[in-house]
């Protein structure tokens, strides 16, 4: 099985590159085996180009290299502490695409001005505060996750799966690696187009109801969207 | 001759993708046959590379699904009231390309800033009022296309065929369902240049004169754009 | 030789694309032959990828059509203009392209704020002044081609060979149709990077100094930059 | 060895292409040879797609060419200056990527907003002060060098491998031509991001705290991004 994880986490790291959320080895994505808690994830600095499926690192929630030659993605630990935070995620993904990352530098989260935004994430996608000095110096990608899971408080990681991390840049989840991706690229989208948004003049984000809405029009029992309700019958 | 719409209908829809207006699922292009009273239209949430000629649904004017084992858009409710509203309406298309939704998240008509405007829209693009919480609820779709409807009154849908819906992104339409597709391109032309020019310091629309001027050389008895004078003679 | 420049004024026509100035069948290119007074110019309307050389339209001075059954470009008079005002041009383009149209719909000249623009132009590219009523409403297109003849009294169309129109867009020229299509890439090159270096807060264009010493890198019989020193001796 | 590195330099300069940095002839790459005291760098003013790894062209410390039928890039004094001035550097990338460029226009240093900057640059990237009508009246290729290497006393050159010059553009290096075209495009990408940062209204750059972290680790006997840990043990 985790060979087959292998591959598709391998095919979601280089949808990052056709998406054009990635350039170099930047960015990365990993997904959890919940039944063995083993994780998969992107080998470190490797180019997209010579990467191979079997070149991803397999670890487990210490963080031990359980399978492969590589290390894996220096990022690990932050991934590691998503999946302990967020027992319903299955994939994660980091980037630094540049209009989230933007708003991660600009230290502000990241307002629903629309209903493309929405249609994914319940309310404004978060920024963590900055981290210490202690929390930087020492395991300084743990206090990334952990942050990010301090940020969440109180928050549906399954109705907003994205946060900003201050300083630094966007990471995102989902039930599986592909949805992960998925989400990075809407951020992504969303986070240009708020950009544009208050370059017109508009700071005040939708209303609640329509943000409500559009979300529950793609999402939860009532969701409409799609052909899921033919396939169900 | 529904199967020939539909193979136009995919076609167009496909052109959203070419022409950098939608990514995902996103979007959709419809077309009415006015002699059966039928509209096709993309199916919903289905890929556009998995997407073929033949998934195109068929509905009629209440919505019912004639023909096609797929969902259509979810939008189609919107769909059919522009071709209820605008007779002579052909197509209709739907996207969040970026800069005309940000216009629309912004609440701002599009101003015409230029000739480039003034060749395919003869005034501002207006943008309608929000919808009430009412109106979200309950019909939501439908309701979408009856306040853009309400927007157009006293305004000439053929001498402006676009519209933005506030807080969500645009619609356009055209004699065919590929014209609409050119005006869906042409609007968001326009408006990343619109946002351009404000921010060169520019907010004065220009004169009505110059704006007819351009209308009518491509539009109307007296157009000369083009080689429809040497086809006629 | 008409055939070796429709090939050529065809293959610039080509070059507007292949360079993200034009969509659809915007834009245009001509080229002049001073022996014959014939302009050979892009007809109107016709899809980038379904022209051909034979297409091109060969027109006179006085605008009438020498040869081909295809209309020129609706903006053929103003190219006349254009070789009839600057008699050392051979080639002109128009486009629309983004950047340089903001400048023109903002009414604003392009400041040379660095050396890329003065390797080209050898001051700021100027603005016209908007057209009268009754210049829009007859000859237009001619009236556009004497306002930028008007704009450059004064001015060496050699040492800045673009001009923004007013709420129109760029025309620029050159010795040939290729340096003219070179020209309009440059404008639009550094028209983005001039609102960019704006937005950072940088008003005041560069010294005229650097700006001589710039254009005198690559013009006029000192020039050092390339091959032709080699080829030359 | 020569012709390995004619071969490096070729690629290293259509890298620059493929990363969007440059058009048509603009930007040169070159790479220094220690041992012989030979540079080697791209001709002036030929393009890409016709360059071939035999015209490179070799010149020494002097500026003397050495082998090679076609003018070096009119920049090459530039590049002499930096590799004088910076022992440890061994290829030097010079662009108009717009960006940086627009930095190097606004005259102002770019700021480090976030750890995509501190991954490479431990500080901001200065820009240098104008040059004096003397400096570009006489030997102004050879004065850009110098400026750059005057900006940099009390720099250090191996930690912030790039410099823009006020109202032209940036220069990059790096250890070898091609780290050197790898910061040229690391640089253009956060120079956009940080002209995004300001545009939400951010101007406070990030403590040297955590720039230190990022920076180290990715360099110095402490890093640990990447594969060298595990190929050395």
């Amino acid at each position: 099985m985790l060979e087959e994880l292998k591959e598709r986490v391998y095919k979601a790291n280089l949808g990052l590159v056709e998406l054009g959320l990635v350039i170099f080895t930047w960015g990365n994505v990993s997904a959890v085996d919940r039944n063995t808690g083993l994780i998969v994830i992107k080998p470190s600095g490797v180019d997209y180009e010579a990467m191979k499926p079997g070149d991803m690192a397999v670890v487990d929630f210490t963080g031990r290299i359980v399978e492969g030659s590589l290390n894996p993605s220096s990022d690990t630990p932050t991934h590691i502490e998503l999946y302990k935070a967020f027992p319903r995620v299955g994939g994660v993904v980091h980037t630094h695409s540049k209009y989230a990352t933007a708003f991660a530098q600009s230290g502000r989260e990241l307002p629903a001005y629309g209903t493309t935004h929405a249609d994914y994430f319940r309310g404004p996608v978060p920024c963590t505060r900055a981290l210490y000095d202690a929390e930087t110096a020492s395991e300084y990608e743990r206090n990334t996750g952990l942050v990010i899971a301090e940020t969440f408080a109180g928050l549906d990681p399954g109705a907003v799966p994205a946060c900003l991390v201050k300083s630094h840049g966007p990471f995102t989840w989902g039930e599986s690696c592909e949805e992960a991706v998925y989400h990075a690229a809407v951020l992504e989208y969303c986070a240009q187009m708020a950009m544009m948004t208050e370059s017109l003049g508009q700071t005040q984000p939708v209303g609640q109801f329509l943000l409500d809405r559009h979300y529950l029009r793609k999402h939860g029992e009532n969701a409409y969207y799609g052909q899921k309700e033919n396939v169900n019958g």
